[in-house]
């Protein structure tokens, strides 16, 4: 498979990545969404991860362009099959 | 009908849309109101969108010179046919 990068190639950045119930934050570098993705894998012992998403609001992050307009230190959680988000600002609170 | 812009051609952007009932949000990249109508439907899986709108405040976006103003980061509900805008219920919510 190819990546297609216009720019330079990509450095890679720190993300601070939590699990879904935010037992675990890990820092990690990647330098792209893949990168992340196979390092989740392998840090946070999630197999089979099926989303990104923001911790801040539950935005899920799909493409590696999304991926590269986030800044540095972005807190992001990983979800394996099954598992959600909810925000931890309403603890409590369910819709 | 074709969209003509003077300005130097557009880059994406990036901007976090979610449902009508906000159980899914994503971050998408978008460089126009047409771009990000037609990612919708493909990221979102919501054939026929009629509208987007902004999530704050139900704002409708129907003009790329309106869209072109919007932050980078805007969050918009993308709304199906029959689908309406309702405001989120966390009472005292503030970004």
């Amino acid at each position: 498979t190819q990546q297609l990068l216009s720019s330079p190639a990509p450095r890679a950045r720190p993300f601070r990545v939590c699990n879904w119930d935010r037992s675990l934050r890990k820092g990690i570098m990647a330098e792209s969404l893949a990168d992340l993705l196979g390092k989740i894998q392998s840090t946070l012992l999630l197999v089979g991860t099926v989303a990104v998403v923001l911790d801040e609001d539950g935005t899920t992050v799909e493409t590696e362009e999304f991926f590269q307009t986030l800044e540095d230190g972005t807190v992001l959680m990983a979800l394996g099959k099954g598992q959600t988000w909810a925000s931890a600002k309403t603890p409590g609170y369910q819709l």
